[in-house]
């Protein structure tokens, strides 16, 4: 048959190729489906992608019972088998993200506008270790989230002139950011913050650390050398950047997770010696010894305000949950083992929702104490068990120690955190690559820097969504040829060695075939049949009798496209030129069936499984 | 070639495959352009799809000039040509379409609450026939912008307490629909209005026409059978569902062209007639006499209204000019010539501009008089002319004939207008072929029904766009198999005569990859590879030992696609499996090795351009 076809196409000698019998194969419809049918599947496809339930096939109750009490609660999965050895292992990583947690807790409150508490390392890492389905995930407050909702809340309410009402309104939006996630994970709608593309994020978090380091900068104006030496976080951006980079100087890793602790220690030493001098210098003062009380009754349902916190846990529960389950995946690929999104996101959701409750805000598995507690070499969540137990003892009894930090320190951890997020080379990447993603990038940037944070976010979001909008309104087609001694017909453009069948204009259309892109694909096609008019005319070669489409790239197709075809057949019959669609898909198929859009054929000779065989066989019908 | 394949691909004897030399064609990068030719490609691709000045190429400078003229003044394009036999046919047509323009103005000015001004007919279509592209349109006002029109500025403006304020703000409403549809045509955003899809439109119809009969109802009762006589604009609705029925019965359009100006003049006699006795019944009343002064004066630039004044404006707009495209394509395309969307925006909205300082409101292409016009033989715009002419004469000499032209005769044409705007079997072919698109015309039709205008469009519009969205969010995966004595691969769901190869997992991915669903599709196609390799285990068939990734219908790929695929290579390395991308369109190529995603393959020996080559290509390697 290769044979045939080779003849065929590359000199216009059908004469073999008649000879040959030819099969043709045709194009068959799916498997039939009831509309009910075709719903759970597709509500299936959207909401369980992952088939969550595929482990209980055929078990007997006892395990099904036990797989889903280990489903819902993970440490049910790594308790039992739990010894000694991994306990000294995480025993370690524990600690060393203790050191990490107590100067970030109380530096990212200050973040957040809130007085220093650090429970937020306590109660949230305990919660996580029962539900949470990351084995290195460390867990605690965010400093992009933090940023976030300082900046909205403070922008209502001062948290100077106001600190109760300040401090009612960031756990209630905790609850509310919470009760979101948890939500996004229940009904599944894991999908949804899959719509802040990377590029955005980029933007967003170089436009929010310029904004937060400016409102810093005046605490450590005289000690910026001093801050340029610890280069703490700048792990943090790469989480939304190239993600296996914490593989590489576990080292490094460590060094950095103790800059922190060990340049608190020794400025609060520094203080401390020469306190007769230094009382000038502005200090965290008095901390609260012990457990702050139970922050239930300290939530705010009413008044004013309630839209604000409904509106900043929203867009903190997203931020937070977006680097939460950006730094479990990070660290299940390298651990090589799967995380549930959709479970995450109901643990994370828990986990604030206790956490408003405790007197915590939002948190989230943060990236930098991942980082330090995969290269500390944790094996479980029993790492976050033991960061929790570490911080309760700080709290207890160390608290004192933290009276003389000068929170120029904390000013400076902060802006390096900050600083640190803004991923410059993921830009220039996004450059190189895709200049649109770059635009949106760029966008969320500017409108954060110079707007507001809802607005920089929901301008880039409205870019991202504008974009692949786009692609569909302006869908790429292309004219085939044929590569020799092969059926396969590839871009004329871009195959050098592609040729042209005679008498015949091959079209790939790349794109679903919608209402918003119907009529420019009907026109550009018109377009295209007269430049090639117009080639055939100056080249004197013989005169175009058929299109043929190929529409294995046609993913999908609405009742406007159909139409749409069926006029462009309707206008090439008037100028008497034969229309072929080559291996439309199952949908398609199945829809141009459905319309009668096939009446356009005689004897529905109009479709083919490939576009060798729609030539073969129009070829042939011309000879007969 | 084929040969070799075959005995591969059926049985898994590689040794013939082997022993044939292979050469493989490798997949070449588009030919490279600038960042600067790209964005001048994609540029020219959105706004000059149709390469507006493909006359122009290499013509003299007179010819460019002429062609120019002809270009912005299509009248230049028959009038040297025109003759009497045309004007024949002409004057015809247009005193046919006069008839029908006159009641028609008058009914559908009540339609918008304003008083019975038909100038709408007289200034509009001279315009037009100067500037529009299309021989066969009928201009006049056009009963889906003065339904909306009517509702919405009557929503904040009452007609009858303030109807001069009423009538400023529905001519400035016409002129900033003007303003609006020029520029969109100047600036050849034409593809906006595309994004008002179909279906859409369908279920907005409906249920505005229902609104508007609810309206009117109260004028005919009593009389309802009568109305139900005259069938005379259910035509205006197939501008939206099946295009060439127009062509069908042409007789039985002059009848119902003729209706509404028999129904007048007969109405209008009989209360004549029996005047003393029915004094009671509601008449038109006293009709200004010729035209009506210039209303420049009358556009209102400032106060409270304005802002309503421009939303109505750009949603009438919108809707006629809708109207007006679509009507143009239909008998462009009964006539087998094209009208230029772009160009007969900018002549729709001149005419509205120019229509909005010479008191009338927003007019287009109306459907049912274009299809009277093509069935009554026009041949050119002249038939315009002379309906604007017949209609001058009717309001200098006629006018007063219609003083006893009883109210309920006009409630009862516009109910059977809007009555007709109802197409069911257009919802019930939406249903039947595409779910989704029936949902979207339920959502605006409910929407009209029981929100408001804007509400009941804006939703239609989002759930279309979301339905857009929700395509490339979850796209479709399948997979794949051979065809025996073929190189071609098809889905194993459709093709029951496709084969498995042994030991491979051939997925093709139909959708662009994006943010919006990377992590989607490496869950998904990770979930694939369990199920296979479940499905091996249980068959004890050979190991799966390469997933080969079928991308002809990637039409497009992202930064966060272009790190999927990365991060899925990686994770099939660490379970030792191989992976194979085949066929990338050429954007996708491009991105796959500017992003050095493709150092994951050895030697790059990890695309290829069919996945016969492919197989045949990895299994010889194993031999090897």
């Amino acid at each position: 048959m290769s044979l045939t076809t080779r003849t065929v196409f590359s000199t216009g000698q059908q004469e073999t190729a008649i000879r040959v019998p030819l099969e043709l194969h045709g194009v068959p419809l799916p498997p039939p489906k009831t509309t009910l049918q075709k719903l759970r599947d597709k509500v299936s496809e959207i909401f369980f992608p992952d088939d969550p339930l595929h482990q209980l096939k055929n078990k007997s109750f006892k395990t099904k019972l036990i797989l889903g009490l280990q489903y819902f609660f993970p440490i049910f999965q790594w308790l039992p088998g739990y010894g000694f050895d991994l306990f000294r292992s995480d025993l370690v990583s524990g600690l060393t993200i203790a050191s990490l947690a107590i100067p970030q807790g109380i530096s990212y409150a200050k973040l957040a506008n809130l007085p220093p508490i650090i429970d937020s390392s306590f109660v949230p890492p305990i919660i996580y270790s029962v539900l949470g389905s990351s084995r290195h995930v460390g867990v605690g407050p965010v400093s992009i989230a933090s940023i976030v909702m300082g900046a909205m809340l403070s922008e209502f309410v001062s948290p100077t002139d106001d600190p109760d009402l300040y401090l009612k309104l960031a756990f209630t939006s905790t609850l509310f950011a919470g009760v979101f996630q948890a939500s996004l994970g229940i009904f599944r709608m894991g999908f949804i913050i899959d719509f802040l593309s990377k590029a955005t994020l980029i933007g967003f978090m170089a436009g929010a650390a310029i904004v937060v380091s400016l409102q810093q900068l005046k605490g450590v104006l005289g000690i910026t050398h001093f801050t340029s030496k610890m280069e703490i976080i700048p792990v943090m951006s790469s989480v939304f950047s190239h993600k296996n980079e914490s593989k590489k100087k576990p080292r490094l890793f460590w060094v950095s997770a103790a800059a922190p602790l060990t340049s608190v220690i020794i400025s609060t030493l520094l203080i401390f010696c020469l306190k007769s001098r230094a009382d000038k210098i502005p200090k965290i003062g008095q901390l609260p010894k012990g457990l702050n009380p139970p922050s239930v009754n300290m939530l705010y349902f009413h008044g004013s305000h309630l839209a604000l916190a409904a509106k900043t846990g929203l867009i903190t529960g997203m931020l937070s949950l977006i680097e939460g389950i950006a730094v479990g995946r990070t660290f299940a690929s390298l651990g090589n083992y799967q995380v549930d999104g959709n479970k995450e996101m109901m643990a994370i959701g828990i986990m604030n929702i206790v956490g408003s409750c405790s007197s915590c805000y939002v948190t989230a598995g943060a990236f930098s104490r991942s980082a330090v507690n995969y290269n500390a070499g944790a094996k479980t969540a029993m790492s976050n068990i033991v960061m929790a137990t570490a911080v309760l003892v700080t709290l207890f009894f160390l608290m004192p120690l933290f009276y003389y930090t000068p929170n120029v320190v904390l000013a400076a951890i902060i802006i390096t955190a900050v600083i640190g997020l803004i991923d410059y080379q993921a830009a220039y990447k996004l450059w190189k690559v895709d200049k649109l993603d770059f635009v949106a990038c760029l966008c969320s940037f500017l409108g954060v820097l110079f707007i507001s944070v809802p607005a920089g976010l929901s301008l880039a979001i409205g870019i991202s969504v504008f974009k692949v909008l786009l692609h569909i309104t302006r869908p790429n087609i292309t004219i085939l040829g044929n590569i020799p001694d092969t059926q396969i017909f590839q871009s004329l453009e871009r195959y050098t060695n592609a040729v042209r069948i005679p008498s015949f204009l091959i079209l790939g259309v790349a794109a679903p075939v919608y209402f918003a892109n119907s009529t420019y694909l009907q026109e550009r096609i018109l377009r295209f049949i007269r430049e090639e008019e117009e080639r055939i005319e100056l080249g004197r070669e013989r005169l175009l009798k058929c299109l043929i489409l190929d529409m294995t790239a046609v993913t999908a197709i609405d009742t406007s496209g159909i139409d749409t075809i069926y006029e462009l057949g309707k206008t090439l019959q008037k100028r008497s030129l034969q229309l072929a669609l080559v291996n439309p898909v199952g949908s398609v198929t199945e829809k141009l069936h459905k319309s009668k859009a096939l009446d356009l054929f005689s004897s529905n000779k109009g479709l083919y499984m490939s576009v060798g065989e729609a030539i073969l066989d129009i070829t042939a019908a011309w000879k007969a």
